[in-house]
């Protein structure tokens, strides 16, 4: 297994460690390259993303990214030069989302929540396209236009391997997020391909939420999802509520995919790159760590992918509450555990 | 005073009954006409909102709205034809959403949260303006737009509500919520204005917040908003989620204004139709008699507004808990309370 490890910034390079110590503990076979990409690179060379290095990224099996984003950098500028142009570039069309309430989280909703729900994120259209433009700039008579493009290829190939996942999950139930009442022409498309691809699945059962109720449920009946699947936008603004209601950021573990497999698949956690607390040893390397488990699975190891996960699982149950402890001990704990 | 009422569909007739009740309890001289717009009449008569009807609706003080939605009709239809129409017609560029977590109010949220913040969601533009289209419809090759317009006309004219009302606010501060990292053109206007608007508010603090991360704030510290002025699609789903951790929709009220007053401003509680309790009496009105309040505010009676609002809060204080009552109950209640 050929992996390029993108540490990234502000934490990304702590809890890349980790994740790294627990896949080298389950697959020791696993060879690395590592590319300084991030805040640091920008601001002594101005380079976000050389092609170079984009052509020797696409040489790996999988990439593992842990986060970008500095204070020092104008926003936007990592994040579309870099994690957003490697997205767009590798055809990461799936962005894939876990969201689990494990047992022994404590999240922030009152009551016993069973959330278990698998958000499918389209990850190379909708509004993130960069479409768009200002007119009379920085005048009283300015103008801005944000394009969202959808297309049924693109829509497509996110509801198919939807659907797929559906299928393979107990309860086999699909919810297609949208707000079709207002973004008409979008909103045509994405249900148009529902129902289509449906009739492939007949024992996956589908419902429909718009986006603002589907806010409403994950609070108050997140059980009801079981996966998701839906734009670009809607689900970035989606699966961080997700994360939150299932313990944390600090949890959520994501998986950008090209399905087909033409290009590399990149791992990465949900959460930023935190700089208040950079250094300081004490970012929970979790979400990371199960996103070395979504990278096994995508790899074809789920054996090694359900040791991970189970690992996490046992830590989380038996961790003291509120004190999650340090990175490292973190890490070693979660390594032993799977490669045990 | 003369008011327009647009009962509307589902349970809108009979929350708007309650709110009527309570507004001639403090201003008996109200004079109300009332509109049969909404999927009846669309059934009837294949109308949604006439031009004759509208311009009969520019000529009343406020218009009360109930909701508006039916099963029996298409998605989209009601809502684009009559809701959106009249918002965008009767130019209401604040759509303003209070959220705050009443005393005896149970919310889905673990802990106690001190929750109240208010929400100016622009009305007018965004994603929100219909502007895209469909090609190669309903082919392998179909591609569909949504063009979002932001104009600096129109993002200035709710920023500087917003800091208005922010500054008469004990905390002063107030937070753009957007996702300028992505939608850089739309955020980098947002952005400017923002910052300029604020030199004329020195004592307003301010502070930015992408919406994803809103989101999980919204959840986990939604003590910190006081605040918050964002766009016209970002609103719509932050303001359900807002609704939502203080304890449901159920309590949302709304009002969608034309600050300038050239044309009259709408009041409507944020839930809609709710077709599945639709008739059966037991709908809580007191989204729609806070809506009330918001709609004296507006006309320049605020020591009403603040007997409905304290009425409401005693109502809510006192109530047992599941146990709300019936629709009639708890109108006629709030009524006793806010006019004795
Ligand atoms: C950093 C940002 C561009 C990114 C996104 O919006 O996709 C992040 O929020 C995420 O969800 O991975
Ligand atoms: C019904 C719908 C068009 C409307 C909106 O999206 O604005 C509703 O969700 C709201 O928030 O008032």
């Amino acid at each position: 297994m050929k992996l390029a490890v993108i540490p990234g910034d502000g934490i990304g390079p702590e809890v890349v460690a980790e994740g790294l110590k627990v896949l080298k503990g389950v697959v020791p076979s696993v060879e690395t390259t590592t590319y300084d990409l991030g805040a640091a690179r920008w601001h002594r060379t101005g380079e976000l993303l050389p092609d170079s290095v984009l052509r020797e990224l696409r040489d790996h099996d999988a990439i593992l990214l842990g986060a970008v984003g500095d204070p020092t950098v104008p926003s936007g500028i990592l994040e579309r030069g870099l994690l957003l142009r490697i997205r767009f570039e590798l055809d990461h069309h799936v962005n894939l989302r876990p969201a689990r309430l494990y047992p022994g989280v404590v999240g922030p909703l009152a009551g016993d929540q069973a959330i278990d729900l698998l958000v499918l994120r389209e990850g190379t259209e909708g509004p993130y396209v960069g479409n768009g433009g200002l007119l009379r700039k920085d005048t009283p008579h300015e103008i801005a236009t944000e394009v969202s493009l959808n297309t049924y290829f693109g829509v497509e190939r996110v509801v198919r391997d939807a659907f797929r996942r559906a299928a393979r999950r107990p309860r086999k139930h699909l919810t297609l997020v949208h707000k079709t009442n207002v973004l008409v022409h979008a909103g045509q498309l994405w249900s148009r391909v529902v129902e289509e691809v449906s009739m492939e699945f007949p024992d996956v059962t589908v419902a429909y939420a718009h986006v603002d109720a589907a806010m409403i449920y994950l609070v108050t009946d997140p059980g009801r999802f079981d996966v998701i699947v839906t734009d670009n936008l809607f689900g970035d603004i989606l699966t961080d509520l997700a994360a939150a209601v299932s313990g944390g950021i600090g949890l959520a573990a994501s998986a950008n995919l090209d399905v087909s497999g033409a290009n590399p698949s990149m791992f990465e956690p949900v959460h930023g790159s935190a700089p208040d607390i950079a250094g300081a040893g004490t970012a929970d390397p979790t979400a990371t760590v199960l996103s070395v488990a979504l990278l096994l699975d995508h790899l074809g190891l789920p054996d090694a992918a359900r040791r991970v996960e189970a690992a996490v699982a046992f830590d989380l149950a038996t961790r003291q509450p509120g004190s999650a402890g340090k990175t490292t001990a973190i890490g070693d704990r979660l390594a032993a555990l799977a490669s045990s």
